[in-house]
Order: C-alpha cells, then structure tokens, then sequence
C-alpha cells in the first residue's frame, strides 16, 4: 500500500479541534474557511500520493548525480514532478498575494508540508528551502528586491537555499570566514566555501537564489560582523529574467546516509556577486527568520517520515502471517494469525499514532499562534502567539524529530528481517529522517535554546503564559470522560513547572546545570505539550460522541489519547528526575578519560 | 582515531570483578590463568585494530558482488583478513582441544569477539556462525559427523551456515516447508527455499556447512515435525576433503541498510544431499543451540558497535572546536572550545560509557555462567549457571541492542552534520547495529520469550535466584562509598519483583496482559542487571582506591557507575508505571483501525 495523506485527521484537528472558524472574520483567514480547506487538502492529498510517493524509492536509488561541468542532476521524474508542482499553483498557497501568493493562513500550509515531506522527503526539501528565503526577502528585503525575487521565488521558479556552514563552523557562526568585498555600484564580492548546502545546485529550475552569510571586510570578528547577501546564480537582467552566469559553483555532493534524492552541495564563492540584504552586520537577525521557519518544517518532516513509516507497518502488520494470538486464532482458517494480533506489535504501531497525531497537533497548534501573532486585531493575541512560537519553535524541533526518529525504528521493527532489506520502504524512512535530529541547529542545539534562551525571555513570559493556558484547561468543567487525560496533564504540567524551578535555581548559579538538565527538560516539555493536544483532541471527539455520532474515528482517537497518557506519558517522571541531578557527575571526568 | 580494543577493561572485569582465579582449580580454566589471558587479549587487540579495522569501511562501500555462476565475491581484502584470522589460531580460542581446539572459557572468548565485532561486524559474522554451527554438531551429531566436521569448523577451514528463514516463515517455525525425503543410503535429499541466510555464499572458505531445517516427507505438521540436516556445500570425499558438488545454490543477495560486507543470501536446496543431525523432528532442540549461542553474539554486537561508535564519538567531540564552554573559555588561545564541554556532549558520551561498560559486564558475567553450568563440579552452581543462561540471554540479545543503537544514534547525533555524511564511520556503526535489534529473533521475540518461557520456567527457579543474589548483595557490608550503587539497586530490584509480580497475577488470566507488558519488563530487566553490575564494577574499583591504587581508571569506574544509577536507572520506574497499565488500550481498536 502506498502514502495515504491524512486528510481526515487534518480536517478534525483544523475543524474540530483548533476550530479555524472562529477565525473567519479575520482578513488573514477569510479564504480559509473549512470547505476550501477541505478542498484544498483532498487535493493535496491526491497531488502527493499519486505524484510524489511514487518518486521516493526512486530519489533514494539514484541519488543525485554532479557533473565536472558543476551542474547537478536531479533523479528521473523530480524534473516533471516539480513542474507539476509549480503548475498546480501549490507553492503559493501560503504567500503573500501581493506577489502572487493565496495568502493561506500558515496552518493550512503546514497540511501541505507534511504531505509532501511523508511522500517524499528529498524533493520536498527544494521548494522547502525556497520558501525560507522568499521569507527572508520578505521581511528584510527592499522594495526592488521583493519586486524582484518575491513572485519568483512564491511560484518557486527559481528556488532559494541557506548558505550558511563552512568546513570549520557550523554551529558556531562567529567563525564564519567567507567575504565580503563592496564595490562601487553597490554589490558586493563574496568569496568562501560553503558546504552542506541543499538544493545548492540542481535541474530544476531555471535559477537559484543563494542566500549566503559573509563577513564585509573590516567587520567586528564573531557573530556581530556577520551579514546576509543575495547570490543569485544567474543574474537577472533588465526584464528581471536570468541573465549572466554568477561565479557561485557546486563542487561536489555530500554523500549521506539518507535524502540522497536531495543534492547537498559544497558551494564554492569566487567574487560571486551579491547584494545585500538587510543591515550590514545584522546578517544573523534575517538568518533566524529563514532558520526559524526551517525547524518548525524539521520538525513537521520528523512527524511526516514517522506517518508514512507508520502506514508502511500497519499494512505489513495486517498482512504478514507469522505465529498465533497468545488468545487464541484470529484467523483461524489460515496458515497464521496477522502478526497485529501479538500486544508487542500492538504496541509499536499504538505508540506511532499517539505520537504521530499528538505531534501533529501540536505542530498545527503552533502554526496557528504563528499566525495568530500576525494576524489576530488583539495585541494581547498577538504578543502570545510571538511568544509561543519562540518558546516552542525548538520543542516542535527536536521533539517531533526525536520521536520521530523512534516511530520509523519501530516501523522498521513491526517489518521483521523485511525492514533490513532495502525491498521495503522502511530503510528508507529511517534513513532520511535521521538528518531532521542534526540539521537546522542539532535537537542539543535546541534543548539549549530553550534552557538558555526561550525560557527566560521577557522574564519567563512564554512560559508563564502557558502555564496559565494549562491551568485554565484543567480547571475548566468537562465531559467526565476527560478525567484520565486532565489528570495525566495535570501531572506532567507539576513536573514541568518543577523543572522549571529547578532550572531558574540552579542554572544561574552554575550554567552547566543548565547545559546538564536541557534535553531532559525539552523532552519533559514535549510530552506535556503533547499530553495538552491529546486532551484537546479529546474533548472534541467526546463533543461528537456525546451528540451520538457514531463514526469510529472519535472513539479512536480517544483511545488513542488514553493510551499516549497511560503509555508514554509515565516518562516524564524519569525525565524529572534525570534533570535534577544537575551538572556534577556529568562534567566530573576530564576530557582525556574519554 | 581507529578503533582501540577495550583490553584494559577486560582485564579489569576478569580479574577484579568476575575474578576468574577463583576459578584456576576447575580443568576448563586450567589454562585461563590471567597472564595467558591478558597476552591473548594484548594480541586479539592488536589483530582487531590492525587487520580488521581497516576493512570495515571496504566491506561496507563494496559490498558482496554476485555472480550469474551462483559464486559470491566478498570485499576486497576479506579473503586475506580471513585467511589470517585461521592461521593465528583465533577460531580454536573457545573450542574443544579433542578436535583442534584451545579449550578456553567461553568468558575469555566474549573479548575476542567483541573485539572482532567492533572492528568489522560484517567480516565477523562468517567465523561468529561457524562457531554455532560447530556447537550445534558437537551437541547433536554422531561420532562420526563430529570427527568429520569439527576440525574442519573449529579451525574455521570451512564455514557454517543456519538454513532456517523462508519467504513465508521467520519466526513461525512451524510454517516452514523445506522438503527432506529419506533415501535407500540413509542421507535425505532437501529441497526449498531459505532467505536471509548469512555467508550462505562466500569466497573465504573451501567448503561451507549448511544446517537446514526441513520437514521430512509425512512428519507431523507445525514445530513437532521439524528436522535438522548437515548439507554441505561440497560433499566430502572419503578422506574428508571436499569433493562433489551439491546442489545447493546462492540465487542472489539481499540489499540491505548495513552489514554490506555479509552476504545475505537467498539459498535453494534441490534435491541437495543432506544428513540427519539429532534425532528425527527433534531439529529445533539443535536449532536452539545455535540460535542460544547466536543471541547472546548478537547482544554482544550491540555492545560491540556501541562501543566503536562511542570512540569514533569521543574523538570527534574531543577535536571539533566549536562555540564556548557555558562556564568560560577552556582553549582560549583557540578560535573555540572542543565540543566535549558542552554538557548536553557529555551527556551522550557518559551515556555510551555507562551502556557499553555495564552492558559488557552483563555479558561476560552471563557468559561466565555458561561455562560454570559446565565446567562447575558443583551441581547446584552448574544449575545455577544453566538458569541463568537461560534467563539472561533474551535480556542480554535484546537489551544489549536496543541500547547499542540508541548510543550508535547518540555517537552519529555528537558528530552534527558530519555523522550523517559517510566520510565519518556513524553512519556505517547506526546502519550495521540496526540488524542486531531483529536477526536471531526480533527484540520483541526476545521480550516474549522472557516473560512467556523463561519467567516461569521450573516454577520460577531462575529470577528466585537472581532476586535472592542480589538480595544478598544488596544486604552485605560495604564501603560506605557504595552505599549510592546499592540504594539504586534495591530500588531498581523492588520494582522489578513487583513488576513479576504484576505478571504473575495479570499474565495467566489474559495472556495479552503478558504481551503487553514483555518489552516493557525487558527493560526493567535489563536496567536492574546492568545496576548490579556497576555494582560490582565499582566495588572491585573501591578496593583498588582504598588499598592507595592511584590509576585514575578506578575513579572513573566509580564516577560512570555513579552517572549510570543517577541519569540512566530513573527509567526503571516509568517502566514498571507503563507496564503496569495492562493490554486493554493496547488492544482495543480493531485491526482495520489501523
């Protein structure tokens, strides 16, 4: 069986759950109201599954191919698929009209993202980029340079990347080195060396808009001396059509463990010409709004491979015949019983849903804070969404991709020795989303983000907030079906408050118990936000229930729900408890015992 | 760095903590003296690292080539690897002197394929197999099988295979429908189909001996009517060399995620000439023997890759320079600090340490149980051995993986982007583990198998004496230095007895609640042994600091035992919460839910 996307339960959470109708009196979302939505995603789900899964296996065989003549071929079918894509009109959907975009809230869009990235990861990830920079341009560009690029770049004509690593710095950009050089008409040559760059180079489309970070000579050393430029590959002439060849060249490609239908590039600047974008110096401002929007669309991918490796398992798990149920034959006139009869199976396939669907949510309920905090008439909604997505861009980061990373092992394990062999799809999901845990910032990258940073913004404000948000919950009156689910989050939030008080104790008197106690913290974090969406999600398939709708897709879920606080949610004690130990046995050995 | 072999960890668990001179009165370790030991263990280190080692990026790029004759070439540099691998005598190490071999414990012998494994997991498989199918002929064959085979297997001049797997039947045994018909000569003819069986082809060795399950012609259906054959490659002539041809054929190789050096092989059998080994459909008894020998080196796999993984981490993280210490600069006259200051660093590499360090104690202190369930003229230490054998192998094939892959993800996750090119060794240890979660009985199998067979197996007498051991433990003076090893311990111990408890109670009225609850006992399972361990571990370091022994490697026994009862043990209460919530959710949905 091949990707399903789930429409279904995007139309529950969307519908039901976030209920984008209350929304509808809001320009921003007058075009969204749930029948085009629900349009819009039969659509995408058709486009996805019939166009791009097919193309997964074939991506991950072929890889991409460079040539000495630095151009790179994409694998058969990306060519036609990307111009099906762009002549669908699929790229617009979540920018701005004013240059060509339909304006869609972002929470639609993300419906999109996650279909295309659980049908084909690798290709996803070239129009993935390019929305990054068509939202750098957006924000910091000029006028002329949004007229310029913006129409291009949200019909995905041309397509963008982030040019930001070099061999010595990756994580640490203070050491960045390429250079900047300005000249009399106003640009700027770049030179330097660039590497991990993906959809630097490719065939798909009829130009590429590098955004590249330098250092303008006689900039200050370490981060404040960095800034942004434009590094078209072909640069456009007077009717703003590619024009002259820039001296922006692929040298070669990554060979990597996964994505191989993606071509990540070493990109080599000899006096490339580019233009500034932004404030000189203040490259890094402009660069975490490209980066911000690339983790919230890591984390969607750790949930989409998840999904897709999830549906590749349930579907051998009802057709693999092996054993018989410990309760006697399900399938008695056969040979054997389906092996989703054994509770061990059971339980791999129950932990993917719970943790595929609760992160969804929690990534769509993200979305919308996102674009409630531009959107919304409220500055108090809109000060709370800002908050919000800062404080849960590296949850939803490392979070998702984490468990993500888990479901497809899991996926991988429901196969048996089938799951080795590269005959079934879940090599490939599991080799593919390993890179959503390390690139955008790695998850440990994020855990301190959130310690060292997110948390203690505007005085702890976010977290505050949200705190307050779940005490409202679980206070409120509620279907008494909701007991175990307000119960379990009522747990889960004490902890995490707990944990907080310990990380605002003990992380300023040594910030090493801070660095200690993060990717505990995070995880903590992560469940509980997902224990919230699982309540929410709840509530609303008890409203369907206790008004007598009999689809079994509310009792499902939860069921499901139940399971995610009964079974996964018990982990936050031991996260609780790991974080407290602080920093001392950790950093106890000196480097040379390692 | 290139992989170092752990010698002086050996060293330390044989002689200080499992203190093999106790047992130098015993014949079978009567040439087990430590020095003999530690020279033996001096040179398999060298011959790991320096002939093996090397090799392990080769297989991994190259692969295993098939040819249309049916013949397998193996990566460049195998052949000569193994051709050196018999010449130094290593096969005969753990084999019987009565046909060639050196007669060691099979404890001293962990270390040598630990070793092996790490350096080159793919290459190790041909010999690791071999040596199952030499135990399970020197179990089960006659007199004249034994004086045939064993020399030509215990100095690995011919190979062993198992034939077990068919298209339609891993786990299920009883599916399978390999032919065996009986002929006038007393030899069978075997016909059918088997997958996946490793080094069923190879260029490596002049003969290869295939034990094949088959079903002969009118045995009873299911397990009872299963047979176990010798089907050499080439029968031997009548002095024992090869000569005919049989017509056992390689049809092909399996593509796989990892272990490319291995030949996984898609074997016919048509009309090939077999003999009876063991009694007539008793073949899985045999069978067992090879699959017992094999689980317990499939878990010493996941120590094995752990703990190249885990070097090819420390290095990475001690060389890489990259942002800042959060307590100040440690290398400031560098651009950046080493990224093993950065505590969220550490906490992955202390997690390898304190997984692979009580994860190879496990083993060689269930390994040494096997050979006192032999070599003991105590038969209350001979049962003793033969329980616990039986016991820990699940936990040890099962845990020892799924903790070996969880710090190979670890290992890739320190590397950052570089993990997931191929230029660094992360992705080949992460792609190469994750077999050794499924072959030999998935992890699942194994969980089952614990709290199905082996729990309840002479009413209970094995976890009895382990609870009692560990009681005894637990209860007897110390240095007070121990005091926080054996807090843990008795915490982690209490929750296991009730989690058998709950299973004694819940299993036998549904056996789905046993289901439920195996992997989640497992692990309870594994995370007790492993206290224990790094109980032992420390109490043999303690003795060395208090007697004024100044070797630093002491202190940071105690310190990664201490990291392990305070940032790894917590787990075990989340654990026993989860499991303890039954198969009702688990099994609620309907199949077509899925």
């Amino acid at each position: 069986m091949s990707y399903q996307a789930p429409v279904r339960d995007y139309l529950f959470l969307l519908r039901d759950v976030l209920q984008l109708d209350r929304y509808a009196n809001l320009p921003a979302f007058a075009d969204a109201s749930m029948d085009t939505v629900e349009a819009i995603l039969e659509e995408a789900g058709k486009f996805t599954s019939e166009v791009l899964a097919p193309l997964n296996a074939v991506g991950d065989k072929q890889g991409c191919v460079w040539s000495p003549d630095f151009s790179v071929k994409t694998p058969d079918g990306f060519k036609d698929a990307y111009a099906k894509l762009v002549e669908g009109g699929w790229p617009a959907l979540g920018s701005d009209p004013a240059y060509g975009g339909q304006g869609l809230p972002h929470v639609v869009n993300v419906a999109f993202s996650e279909m295309s990235s659980a049908a084909n990861m690798a290709f996803s990830m070239y129009p993935g980029l390019t929305h990054g920079a068509y939202s750098a341009i957006h924000v910091g560009g000029t006028q002329e340079q949004k007229d310029l690029y913006l129409p291009k770049l949200a019909s995905f004509q041309w397509a963008g990347t982030m040019n930001l690593t070099e061999p010595h710095c990756g994580t640490d950009l203070g050491l960045l080195r390429t250079k900047a050089v300005p000249q009399a008409d106003g640009t700027y040559r770049i030179s330097g060396q660039k590497i991990w760059i993906s959809g630097g180079e490719q065939d798909l489309t009829e130009n590429i808009v590098h955004l590249v970070l330098a250092r303008i000579e006689g900039a200050p050393a370490g981060v404040r001396g960095i800034s942004l430029f434009i590094v078209p590959k072909f640069l456009p002439d007077a009717k703003g059509n590619p024009g002259q060849r820039n001296s922006v060249k692929c040298l070669g490609l990554e060979e990597k463990m996964g994505i191989h239908g993606n071509a990540t590039c070493v990109i080599s600047h000899e006096k490339s010409v580019g233009w500034l974008i932004g404030e000189e110096n203040q490259g890094l401002r402009l660069m975490f709004v490209m980066m911000n929007e690339a983790r919230l669309g890591v984390g969607l991918q750790g949930i989409a491979q998840a999904e897709a490796a999830y549906q590749a398992a349930a579907a051998f798990a009802k057709d693999r015949l092996q054993g018989r149920s410990l309760t006697g034959p399900k399938n008695a006139d056969g040979p054997a019983d389906p092996i989703i009869v054994h509770p061990d199976v059971r339980r791999m396939l129950m932990d993917a849903r719970a943790l595929v669907e609760g992160g969804r949510a929690f990534m769509a309920w993200t979305a919308l804070h996102g674009d409630l905090s531009h959107a919304s008439p409220d500055e108090a909604v809109r000060q709370k969404g800002r908050d919000y997505m800062a404080l849960m861009t590296p949850v939803v980061k490392a979070f998702l991709t984490d468990r993500g990373f888990q479901v497809c092992s899991d996926a991988m394990q429901v196969h048996g020795g089938s799951g080795f062999t590269e005959h079934f799809p879940a090599s490939q999901y599991l080799r593919d989303v390993r890179i959503a845990l390390i690139y955008e910032g790695t998850n440990g990258v994020q855990a301190l983000d959130l310690v060292g940073r997110k948390l203690a913004a505007d005085g702890g404000r976010g977290v505050m907030s949200f705190f307050a948000e779940l005490d409202a919950f679980i206070g409120a009156e509620h279907d008494p079906a909701l007991k175990p689910f307000t119960d379990g989050l009522a747990k889960a939030k004490a902890e995490l408050q707990e944990a907080t008080m310990w990380l605002m104790q003990n992380g300023l008197a040594n910030p090493d118990n801070a660095g200690a106690a993060s990717t505990d913290y995070l995880q903590l974090f992560g469940l509980t936000a997902l224990a919230y969406m699982w309540a929410l999600q709840a509530e609303a398939a008890l409203k369907h229930i206790a008004a007598g709708d009999a689809d079994p897709f509310y009792a499902t879920k939860v069921t499901i729900g139940r399971y995610y606080v009964e079974r996964i949610l018990p982990e936050s004690s031991s996260r609780l408890a790991k974080l407290k130990t602080g920093s001392e046995l950790l950093m106890k050995l000196p480097a040379e015992a390692f």
